[in-house]
């Protein structure tokens, strides 16, 4: 298969007339072929056109047909072998395993999504029968389903070209509730979504879908994205990128005549509490942990561990001393862009000259071009309380200890932080109160709390939630990663005292799909279908 | 009890010292006392604050507990007796069966959402439990529950003076969440919301509840609403009222460093739609039931049928005919405010004045002030498709019947029209095919659809849906009515591999309080408790 340079509007390729894009091997510098033209408003346009015109048809389809469809995608990435990993690992720097992982890790999340389609509980039926004798007035008939919201945009992560990109978690979420899917590609890994595009476009047309339920755009700057939020076909907005980039969607949304939801996973440190039982105990063991999660894929995780938060003493002064060592023999690592591994230098270089951080330990520096040099710094609970500059993310491989007197110094810092995706603890039996007093302020301040773990790697489970308080997320009431993520896209609608004929197979007095539905306030007996 | 025109900061009574409201009697036009000083800034500050201290402690009440407090506030307001029932007549215009069944839908609407704390389902508990020996990773344990947003901003709705005011919808779903409530009364009813606001507060105080739970301020204008949504510890607003209310609320909420969600409803003239053999065999009983419905209440429901769309023949005329001669003889009615009637008479001299819409029939002129005289409009499909200005609401019993030429230009009135919170269809059998076919637009456009039925009358049910798109609401994924509308104040938390000492109840791996729960995508047995 060669690349092409090619949009994807629903079947078709075409290509784009704007100004052309192209992707940059990190490691090297050098651009990579093909260009990719940028799309214009008429291919905007064209789209959401077909997008729109695909919707009622997709929203519509059987489970089983959805859940087929999500499974070929996955099939069809697949089968695109060695050229898609091969063009991933050239477009950002990652390394070959990292990425076959990660595909793994997307193909697993779309078959994961086509079970959850499949089962129904996103349906959220809840049924309420007539009392026609109730008395002052009867009760009508009321059944509720959940509705798909319409076609949704969707701008691919930087950071996981496959699994939070063109077929990624946003993609996967938003067809498998029955909402056709525009992706703008992202500017670092055109190639590869050319790659996995194609794949999507191939299993809409084996499944026999309507072609608008996906097409593909490129575009250099800044115009493919604000056209595509504003037309008034697009319903809902998935993002995972910079804080600056999910506030301008957040504005270009809230601006349209009718405004829209914008699920923007934007800006998290992901503070780590380190308790002084766990740091005595094991506080190199700790520091060996820290380390490998705050290096790993040079750091460019948005759950990454940028501030680590302790009572000073000599178990902090072990741990940091251990890390201190361990990041010095840090080997510097290809970032994903050049754009990215300018905005490094550049916090790193903020906390260097700042006043009240002080550099501890620096990594191994780079020989190739882009390569992130690993950074820890220290500072003062004080001083992080007095300064929010000292709390902005910096993507990347950086991370910034605070050190803090006393227990109320801890709870202030933790009170003083911005929302996040995750906060972890790492606590021995001695620690379990000292804990159990900060969890409220946790609880208020992140989407996920963990136990001696550390935050990077999220599971696509149940479970999981990959959210959080702004700046975390746009919208802290949802997840962009686990099977909660497909309830971002959906709506409920009442059917009020709909003849059977007419009602949707979820809503049907026998229960024709088996759903797990709300019956009068209980469970549904499945043998009552 | 004697009305003191004081505001509740918490447990305190406290006189504003801003700009008075004074309530109205819309029948006569007479103010009447006491007067209500509006909050300062301060006020404001200190309402926010208690709210705030209050947060984590409430949202950890137990389950029982906080069910005995909403049904406490119930009782609490039955026990207000008569005084409550007088004064809400005397500041609406309400007549007095609808004030008391009013009455009983306010408490039996905190009743049902105290059944629903109880029972526990919207902690949404989902379980993945730990998968030690998976390859090439182990699953931790991950437990999500659902957690209260913060304390919520409560903007009261003119038309339910009780039921959508001080403790209605919107605050008792706040309030089941675990959020504390700061209420902005509305200044229509001042009186009735210090009544019930005091109701609130005494049961606050009985249930040993910390006082921050509830406030209600008052203000003459809109700067303490927006001095309220603007303060850092509020984390969402509900709101029922006008659109450019609403707008102006989510834009207030949107601009702040920490933008929050607002769950407004707003806008809706609820399209309904006569089909071809129901208009045949039954055009005068459907008369009949439309015209009930349009000047119940002097047509202020937010459900207010105040769009007919029907295809023209001897069944429309019929129909109109029949609607024409009741209309002419409804009795003026008084409405809320003189500010509402004066709106109204507003939007109906706009239709009157309008080239393309035709008065039908005009119901009674009332002799006191403030009087709603019903009016009955017609213009046809391309008249409507042409101007917008059609489709703005006049709240109010005013109504405008589109006459369609054919099937195609029903659907393309149907496609023109923005979100609605209803949407009816009145059919026969002969009647289903056509009904089917439009099926897709009107999910796409309302929140709740009836068959044969009318919009006025909102049952507070599990399966409700009042909301839609906008601007029907701000937030079509939710709904301010119905037992889901406690979902709007939640947000996910994922706890990773907590020790179960360190698990709030609802996760612990005992099912402590025996909730439904998802484990490893199944319904947890009951019985493996």
């Amino acid at each position: 298969m060669t690349l092409t340079g090619n949009m994807l509007i629903g079947q078709q390729a075409v290509t784009g007339s704007q100004q052309a894009l192209r992707a940059i091997d990190p490691a090297t510098d050098h651009p990579l072929e093909p260009a990719y033209p940028g799309a214009t408003g008429a291919h905007v346009e064209q789209a959401c056109a077909l997008a729109w015109a695909a919707f009622d048809s997709y929203r519509e389809t059987p489970l089983t047909v959805r859940a087929h469809f999500l499974e070929t995608i996955a099939d069809e990435i697949e089968s695109l072998g060695d050229e898609l990993i091969e063009r991933a690992v050239a477009e950002t720097g990652l390394p070959r395993p990292r990425i076959l992982g990660e595909r793994g890790r997307t193909c697993q999340q779309l078959r994961t999504f086509a079970r959850v389609v499949r089962a129904g509980d996103w349906l959220g039926v809840r049924v309420d029968t007539a009392l026609a004798q109730r008395q002052p007035l009867p009760r009508p008939d009321l059944r509720q389903r959940q509705v798909p919201l319409g076609p949704v945009a969707v701008f691919g992560a930087s950071n996981f070209p496959l699994a939070f990109s063109v077929a990624g978690g946003d993609s996967a979420s938003a067809l498998a509730a029955g909402c056709p899917v525009i992706v703008k590609a992202h500017g670092a890994h055109p190639g590869t979504s050319e790659l996995v595009g194609r794949a999507v476009a191939d299993a809409v047309k084996k499944c026999g879908l309507p072609e608008g339920v996906f097409s593909l755009l490129f575009g250099a700057g800044n115009d493919v994205g604000i056209a595509l939020v504003s037309d008034p076909r697009i319903k809902a907005v998935g993002f995972t990128g910079s804080r600056n980039g999910g506030i301008a969607l957040c504005k270009a949304a809230q601006a349209r005549p009718e405004p829209i939801p914008v699920f923007a996973e934007m800006s998290s440190i992901n503070p780590v509490l380190l308790f002084p039982a766990a740091l005595d105990a094991r506080g190199e063991a700790l520091a060996q942990g820290f380390v490998a999660s705050l290096t790993q894929g040079a750091g460019q995780f948005c759950t990454n561990p940028g501030l680590v938060i302790a009572r000073q003493g000599p178990g902090l002064e072990r741990f940091i001393k251990t890390a201190a060592g361990l990041v010095e023999r840090i080997t510097a690592q290809t970032m994903l862009t050049p754009g990215i591994f300018n905005a490094y230098e550049t916090g790193v270089g903020l906390l260097l000259e700042h006043a009240n951080a002080q550099l501890t330990a620096a990594g191994l520096r780079g020989e190739s071009p882009n390569q992130c040099q690993a950074h820890l710094f220290v500072t003062q609970a004080q001083d992080f309380l007095a300064d929010a500059a000292l709390q902005a993310e910096i993507f990347g491989a950086a991370s910034l200890i605070v050190q803090c007197a006393d227990d109320d110094e801890t709870r202030q810092v933790i009170e003083h932080l911005e929302g996040q995706l995750t906060a972890t603890l790492h606590l021995d039996d001695a620690d379990l109160e000292h804990a159990r007093a900060l969890l409220p302020v946790l609880e208020r301040k992140a989407g996920r709390l963990l136990v001696n773990g550390w935050p990077t790697g999220v599971e696509v489970s149940d479970a999981m939630v990959h959210g959080g308080p702004f700046p975390a997320t746009s919208d802290s009431r949802t997840t962009s990663v686990g099977t909660a993520a497909i309830l971002r896209f959906l709506r409920p609608v009442c059917y009020q005292d709909f003849p059977d004929s007419l009602l949707p197979a979820a809503l049907k007095h026998g229960n024709p799909l088996q759903l797990r539905r709300l019956l009068d306030g209980q469970g549904e007996a499945q043998d009552n279908v």
